[in-house]
């Protein structure tokens, strides 16, 4: 059985994400929780999407042997005011630009699609100590208009919406969901 | 390390519906992938939730140890016409009546938030070979006002909507959510 390498890739850094503590994802966690728990949102990270080869059900269905699937959606989602929004969290190391392979082909469809629906969809980037709120809309804007491979930080730095850590909250996306939508008239035409 | 006997029990069923062929979830499943081609909803399953004991990286990341979790939402969630759907596919064998313990209580705080949010949250039923849409505000007033740990099929005829199945979609069940949410002017008031 072949694993693509890039999966394995994938897993590894997110393995290390783990290991150093108040990573991207844990900060982007730790306000879920926090939203869910002061009612404000129910957002969730979905489970890793994993294809399941053996179970042994003698000793209480334990998984013997299982394997990483590439994502074709997000990996946050929920509602928030009524509203649908989906984001994936992507940290970039990186301090002059943000390469698309980040974000895979069906990843960017999906995206589109959220958008037409009436959803909210976007990035949460982490790059250069700053984290960002980068639209959906914007993503697919800057694709269709250039070609090259990566978004220039200074793209992203115009265009996203700076994210403030909180002791309370963590990451604390949710305001710069109002602002990167509610300022824009969103909640009018349910256009993003 | 232990694993809950009803996650064990929950898998065995699972795989024995995939065996079964077209069961309750390929019928759901088949019609979330034509919504999605024909561009009507954007609502994909989501994957089981795991925790992943050991991983194996010199084999291009294969999974050696995990075990299943018990999930906390709903298995199905995405966007129809700007709306939050999440959902939960039960196949009940009983004639008589469907037993809550179907339904964990932490699955049923969550049906009470996404309706608290503007969200669409119900169970389709499978039951005497019919399929039910049962919306989970029913179920939530069902709980409220009875001590009976399981819903009458009769209850469950009356306050659910019938769902077909068609040749082309699988279970229609998008037909089934506009009559139980457009019906009582649901997208008047955002209230289920």
């Amino acid at each position: 059985m072949k694993y693509p390498n890039n999966i394995k890739k994938n897993y590894k850094k997110e393995i290390n994400y783990k290991n150093r503590g108040m990573d991207l994802e844990n900060l982007i966690n730790e306000a879920c929780k926090y939203y869910l728990e002061h009612n404000l949102a129910v957002i969730y990270k979905k489970p890793t999407p994993i294809g399941i080869v053996d179970v042994d059900y003698k000793n209480g269905a334990v998984i013997n042997k299982a394997y990483f699937k590439e994502p074709s959606t997000l990996d946050y989602n929920g509602i928030w005011q009524g509203k649908y929004v989906e984001f994936d969290a992507k940290e970039c190391k990186s301090t002059t630009s943000f390469p698309l392979s980040n974000i895979h082909l069906h990843q960017i469809k999906h995206i589109e699609k959220i958008i037409e629906h009436g959803g909210l969809a976007f990035l949460i980037i982490s790059m250069n100590e700053h984290y960002f709120l980068f639209k959906g809309s914007d993503l697919i804007t800057f694709i269709h208009n250039n070609t090259r491979k990566s978004i220039p930080f200074k793209v992203i730095e115009n265009l996203g919406y700076p994210l403030k850590f909180n002791y309370n909250i963590g990451l604390d996306y949710l305001t710069g969901i109002k602002e990167a939508y509610e300022g824009v008239g969103y909640f009018e035409n349910t256009k993003d």
